[in-house]
């Protein structure tokens, strides 16, 4: 089959791989109707050093069961399931606590053996636990949607969880990027009633505003803290979402969040160090969050894509076949697109 | 009156200072009978630049009642009463919500011209909303566990409550001295079954396990985060209180707290930075704790204290006079003491 391989920074192809096959009685192999480009797919497109052999990319896709291992029950050949972007057992005592990413007997998607998702197919170990049907056809209008539940929703949703949005809280969001978008939506449907975006793309951030954004503070840096300090009377937001992964937006976090409030940070942080002195320990701030355990989420987000209370999918502005994947990176990193989606 | 003076590193001094007197109709005049000597303390002690004029230092206090200004009413002269180691309106927003160290009107002992609390005598500004009742006479035996509602013992329940101890709960508590102790018998008292104290100190450890822990590490760095996981079936802790304040500490936490788990600091942190790289992202560890609201707390826990339920003044094992106030800090600094309680 054909399937995306990264052979280093800027260098993505579209390649012959082997076709999936099961391997344990545990496994399913499933046929790709969307998958898309993360914005930490960025990172190694930015950034890994050149080899030959390459490595397989992609983790977020839905698709169609074709074959399912002997201990996989509940799933059959023709079911349209997505698949989180962490496979798990959903059984382990991590699982059970709503920590799929730490599954015992889980892991990520092309490491080893395993495949990447921007491909024609996907053998998904632990299936059972990993994939979630959806209960629609393989050309429904939701898909683009659904597929968000695989990985950037529940991301912008557990960022909003782990920060405590709730009908009380004041929000800010930092990041006008796809993950900083659905922090927005997912802060909205959690009852926040003011959300500040922070960002300075007008096509992202009127999106971010239709997700239900109240203020957009384009400011960056001193600036952009003052700016989001003065919306508030001085004292920065109960919550802040972190969307961004550098040390300027972690910086600006604590800068704009209130005392006693949480800083929460998703997607791929590209720092090793925190700035947490004794002023943040005198304001009482909380820093949490961390990769998203999507499986955790998806039942009860599911409902409401289907419902179409929400569309998280408005994020993709930007499709391509699977052949144009490479079109797709360069788009997403030159900031052409916001979001790609891939058909097969 | 008399009082103590740091002069800068190593030099503390009693000395003649200005009898304290109302200034606002929201001061008290509260005579000291017990104060003390914090770990926090030891930082002034062990670094602050020389100076001839020096500055006022205490925090911690407990005392009559002499006078109160016109605005200031529940308490009257007489009242046996304990003051939190930062003072505060307790009406404000953020008192309201449980972060008096926050409050709008509120501020720290010894600075500017608030007295600091190793002294005779104290004038306590906003002191409606700081000075808790007591109710019991000025030479009660539970003095010493009441006085340490002012600061230590709180600190150590801030940091097990922010922790999220619960029954359900597994715990670190790393550092043997007051803090620490008391962290230990806040978690216990929260229910917790299972606390780990990391301390080398085998009379400080002891009291660790009349407190409430079930096991004691010596180790430090690598050696003893490989214990506390050993005990721990390879997971770590549900919670970890990091109750040292040094980045070495701050690491061995990173390091022993399980997956989805909870690091709470509190003391004076005495570092800058916080290693929250990708693979402590990857397992959505929070970072949470900071200086800790005791006046949140007294209400709560005062009763346990005169029931004798708890005896947190266990962590006293050294009392001198405020002339000999110097020799408690030499003694803490060279740890000869744990903590020293001071009489007038």
């Amino acid at each position: 089959m054909r399937a995306t391989i990264i052979h280093g920074a800027g260098d993505v192809r579209i390649e012959d791989v082997p076709d999936p096959k099961l391997q344990a009685p545990t496994d399913a192999v499933v046929r790709v109707l969307r998958s898309c480009i993360c914005g930490s797919d960025l990172w190694p497109y930015g950034s890994l050093p050149a080899s030959a052999e390459g490595q397989r990319i992609g983790h977020e896709f839905l698709g169609v069961v074709e074959e399912t291992g002997t201990d996989v029950s509940g799933l059959k050949a023709g079911d349209v399931v997505v698949a989180p972007f962490v496979w798990a057992d959903n059984t382990c005592d991590f699982c059970r606590e709503g920590l799929q990413t730490s599954c015992r007997h889980g892991g990520t998607w092309g490491a080893g053996d395993v495949d990447g998702c921007q491909g024609e197919a996907v053998r998904v170990p632990q299936a059972q636990g990993t994939l979630v049907k959806l209960g629609v056809g393989e050309d429904d209008a939701l898909l683009p949607s659904l597929l968000t539940l695989s990985d950037v929703f529940p991301t912008g949703h557990h960022c909003a969880v782990t920060a405590g949005v709730n009908p009380r809280t004041t929000v800010t969001v930092i990041g006008d990027g796809a993950v900083g978008l659905s922090a927005v939506l997912a802060a909205k449907r959690l009852g926040a009633e003011r959300i500040i975006l922070m960002g300075r793309h007008t096509a992202r951030t009127d999106l971010g505003r239709e997700f239900g954004a109240t203020d957009v503070v384009p400011e960056r840096g001193e600036e952009g803290i003052a700016k989001v300090r003065d919306l508030t009377g001085g004292d920065g937001t109960h919550t802040v979402l972190e969307c961004v992964g550098l040390e300027p937006a972690v910086d600006t976090a604590l800068g704009v969040v209130r005392d006693g409030g949480t800083v929460s940070r998703v997607g791929a942080p590209q720092y090793g160090q925190v700035s947490m002195d004794f002023g943040t320990f005198f304001r009482n701030i909380t820093l949490t969050g961390g990769v998203a355990p999507a499986r955790a989420y998806i039942d009860e987000l599911l409902p409401d894509v289907l419902d179409g209370k929400i569309q998280p999918g408005k994020v993709f502005d930007r499709t391509v076949e699977l052949e144009q994947v490479p079109t797709g990176y360069r788009e997403m990193a030159d900031r052409e697109a916001l979001k790609v989606l891939v058909t097969p």
